[in-house]
This record gives structure tokens, sequence and C-alpha cells, in this order.
């Protein structure tokens, strides 16, 4: 039988209010009244329950991170820095994969509403969710423009796009493709595309877009790149949306006779441990994964503690190529 | 104000703990006080705070997940498995990386001993803990022996090794070396290199072993790959510890002007998605990770129900190869 903060109450003689209010740190208490009370904890040999601790104060120092699926590199890498921030903070960290389902994400935001979580990192896709509106000082997002209200860390994804289409265009390309995520989706990351067209009109090159929806199953992202390079190929160079489709563009040119880097040239977006590990030749756009969560993770812990914050913090890519000079 | 167990009990004319009681299923309670209470807590359109209940029942509902770094794309994609099954039976997950280092493992165990958490899945490399024992039927471990008591999830790694041995026999190879992890750690991933050993020996083939510890920097890692293609190569086929080490082994290769698969063949362990994405021409040894999570989650809710479990399930293992004859 372990003992309870009735015990303590009951042998310090004050009441279980004052008990709770020593652990909590919260309420006036006589300095004597503290005293009784700590040295009767000490002489039981008393260690509060978490559970009850936070119970009394109302806060968890939990936190919940909504990622669209930690199988994805970049989410993967994204949790595990998120989680080392928010450890050595004190906090632990709930993870919800969306699956970019919306029922998903509302489901994860009651664990808010019900308060068995003190904050939420936001890093989904999904379309808007008005249920966000009741959160505005409890929530902070990653790359995703949720409400006025909320703050948001990003990428410079303009800068970005504005780095591999120049990039290309310096390594000789002149007809090059931009593929794109699901354009009714408000991220920052349509700035890419952004960026690319204007980097294009300003060379006077005709500029083309091709849709790749992130929540499509690979297959479906394989039969849309295959249908790039099947019949005559009229591109030269390609910005892909991210890693992934980089290498299916690679893959897929390859396989359909044409000769990469000689004939085409593909940067990616992301630069992913994993995929700098297993595909060190692919050129593409590094985004400061790191750099995003202790942004998000400073910013969470500040609006919780009803500091004013930035509300859109944009930090600097870089780009990693390794194209030559068009032959 | 929001209303508490309290109102409740007061406008049924009940005590608090009859609340309680009808609000946790449990204790006795008349069909006619259950009623009672039902239909109090609809009159007064009451919905039970769930910390509130959690500190009741003494259930959280929350499980922790240790594993090394979600960075990884093995536990990157055991995560988000193992969270959607947790999911889908109304329990949710934290995230804990322990980067391999025991003190981090030790704080998150925490979590269980304060009852933050009902349960926990281990899927770590350190070393043994003596505190695991205090968890015995509250903790299920994939691919670690931890106690006796403490029931393991695994895939067929000895089968995994003899298939990868066999392949690289079977299209060739007589020089075969065998890239294992870190030998003191307790992983049924040893089975792999007995599987090899067993195999070259039941060809009259020579053996030869190089250690690459999982916990090693990235550069660690690519300066032991790269001193085995420093000077003259002896090995013309190679059992890789996972698949990242299988393609720094291929790169470093052709770095060193080595011809793959010509000259070298290489096969890795894991076969996760994003490998399979990016490195499509890759051979690899499957591990089966969705079941590895549906197995360790269905176990987990077993043992904390009290039900009997088996001490070990092992899963099998798929090769996937695109290897051919050689020339």
């Amino acid at each position: 039988m372990s003992l309870t903060i009735k015990d303590v109450a009951e042998k310090a003689g004050v009441s279980v209010t004052t008990v709770s209010r020593v652990l909590n740190d919260r309420g006036y208490i006589s300095a004597k009244t503290r005293k009784k009370v700590m040295t009767t904890m000490k002489e039981l040999n008393y260690t509060p329950n978490e559970m009850a601790r936070s119970f009394l104060s109302n806060k968890t120092r939990f936190i919940a991170l909504i990622v669209p699926t930690t199988e994805n590199p970049f989410f993967g890498e994204l949790t595990f820095h998120i989680e080392k921030e928010l450890a050595q903070k004190g906090y632990n960290l709930f993870i919800c994969n969306s699956l970019n389902d919306v029922e998903n994400e509302k489901k994860y935001l009651r664990l808010l509403q019900e308060k068995r979580v003190d904050g939420v990192i936001v890093g989904s896709h999904n379309i808007n969710i008005s249920e966000y509106e009741h959160f505005e000082n409890k929530i902070v997002s990653i790359e995703r423009e949720l409400t006025k209200g909320i703050p948001i860390v990003q990428s410079d994804n303009y800068a970005g796009g504005r780095l591999a289409t120049q990039e290309l265009i310096d390594k000789g390309c002149r007809s090059i493709l931009c593929i794109r995520g699901d354009q009714h989706i408000k991220t920052p990351a349509n700035d890419r595309s952004i960026a690319y067209q204007e980097v294009m009109e300003e060379n006077n090159l005709n500029y083309f877009f091709e849709e790749v929806p992130f929540q499509l199953q690979d297959q479906e992202k394989r039969e849309i790149v295959n249908q790039i390079f099947s019949g005559e190929v009229m591109y030269d160079g390609i910005v892909a949306g991210d890693d992934i489709i980089a290498k299916m563009c690679i893959n897929s040119a390859v396989t359909h006779g044409v000769a990469v880097p000689e004939e085409l040239k593909v940067i990616g977006f992301d630069g992913t441990k994993i995929v700098r590990q297993l595909s060190p030749e692919l050129s593409t756009i590094i985004q400061p994964i790191e750099k995003l969560a202790q942004n998000s993770v400073e910013i969470l812990l500040s609006i919780l503690n009803d500091e004013k914050v930035n509300q859109v913090t944009k930090l600097p890519v870089k780009l990693l190529s390794s194209i030559s000079t068009k032959k």
C-alpha cells in the first residue's frame, strides 16, 4: 500500500489542499507550513505520484507531434530532433501519424482538449481544420499554414525553389519541369513552384508543372513519373518535389533510356540524412531539419509560458549540387 | 467553470466514489444506481476529464516506445506501424529516442515507474539494464534480449543470415565478408553471423568478420568500410549488417575502382520502404516490420491484461535479390 497525499496531510496536520500547494508551488503557503509539509514527506519517505501531481497542477509536461508518417525520412528525422529537444527540457513526446486523414488529426487534437497534453506541434499536410482555432496559444506549426494565431516555423522554400531552378539553368538546362504537390494544401512549400516560375520567366524560358500529391501511394507516384518518360521526353531538367520523387525520376529516366545526368539533370528537396547516406550523388536542397525542430520546440514552450513569439520563423536552406556543366 | 465528478455526485445524490466506479466500470454498483448516475451525467452534459478518469482508474492508455533513433529508417517505419496499431486499439504512443545511451533509457523507464504509461515496447540496442526486471509484466521487447520474463518479438535472423550467404555462394562468390554489429550487445541479430559462419563452413569456405557497431557515427562507419577497399580487395561478396552499410560498401567499392556487381556482390538487411524507394536495385533481406509492430502491440496488450503469451515470437524474413550469376 503506497502513501498518498492524504497520509502526508494527516501526519502534518494540514489539509490536502495545503500539501498539494506545496507540491505544485502554487498559492499562498507560509514558510512554516511549507517546512512542516516538506519534513513530513521526508519522514514518511513520500514520493509524489507523477499522475497525481499532473492532475493537481493541470500540467502534464506531455507534448504531441502530428506528422503524416514517421516512415517518411523527413518526418522520421524531424521527430527524432523534436523529441531530443523536448527531452532536454523535461518534456515527453507523443507521436501521432495522421496518415493525411482529417479524422485522425481531429482525434489527436482531442488529447489537447482533454488536457492530456500541454501543447501540440503540427507538421501534417491535411486540409484546414477549424478545430485549430480553439487552441491558438497551445500549438506551433511546422510548414503548415493553420490559422492566423498559430505561429509557423518553416524553411525558406522560396529561396530553395530559386536555388534549384537557377542551378539547372546554370548547368545548361533549358526545358525544365517542376514537380509540385497538391496545390489545394496551404503550405509554404508552394513557394517553391512560385520561385521556379519566376526564375524561368526571368530567363525567358517556358515553365511546366506536374502535380504529384504527397499522400499518394508509391505506386501511383511512380505511374505519374513514368508517364513523363514514356514517349518522347521533352525535358532536360527537373525540379522535384522531394528527394524520393527525384530518385523516382532518375530511375524512370534510366529505364526509359534517358542518360542521367547527360540528357537529364534532377534536383530533389529535403536532403535528409538517410537520402544522403543512400544516394550521396543526388543533388538536392537541404532543409535545416534540426533547426526546424529546435525553433518549433522553443516557440511552443514560449507560448505555453504566455510569452510573445514571432508569427513566422523562416530558416535558410542550402543547395547541395554535384551536377557538372552540360556537355 | 467546468463540471466535476463532485457536481454529478451531488445532483445524483450519491458519493463521489460511486460516480468514479460508474465511470471506470469498477467495483459493485447496482443497476439502479448506475442508471441514475448515467442519467445525471447526461442531464448535466458532463464529459469526464480524461486526466481525472486516468487518475481514478490508474490506467493512462499511454504506451512508450524506446528506440535508438527514429532517424534510422528501420525504426522510423517500426514507429509508424506501432503507433498505427496502438491508435486502432485506443492507445497513444510516446516516442523515446534512447540514442543508445543507458541513462536516457533509464529516464524513460521512470515514466513506467511513475505510472505515467501503462506499458513499454523496447526496441533499443543498449547494454542490459537491471531496471527491466521490475517491469516484467509491462514490457515487450523487439529484437532485444532483456530478462527471462520479458517476451521478445523478432525476425528470423538466423534464416536471414543463411539466405543472404547462400545467395552469394549460389551466384558465384567464394570469398565472402560478413559485417556484423557490436557482439557485446545481446540481440537476436547476432544469429545472422552465426548462420553465415555455418553456411560458409558447410561449403568449405573461409569466413571473415568485420565489426561495425550500430551506434557509431556515419563518418566512423564509412572509415571502417573504406579500409576494406583500400589496398588489394580480397572479397567478392559481402553480407552487410544493414542496408545503409551495404550501400556504403557499394559506394566505397566503386570509388576504389571495384566493379559492382561484376567483381563484388553485396546483400543488405532490413529492406525498409525508403531503401527500396531510393535503391530499388539493392539486394537485401526484408524484415517483416509491420508484423513485428503488430505482434509486439498484441503481446503487450495481452500481458497488460494478465494473459499468457509466448516468450519468443519469431517472424519469417524474405530474400530480395537482383544479383545475376557471376560472369
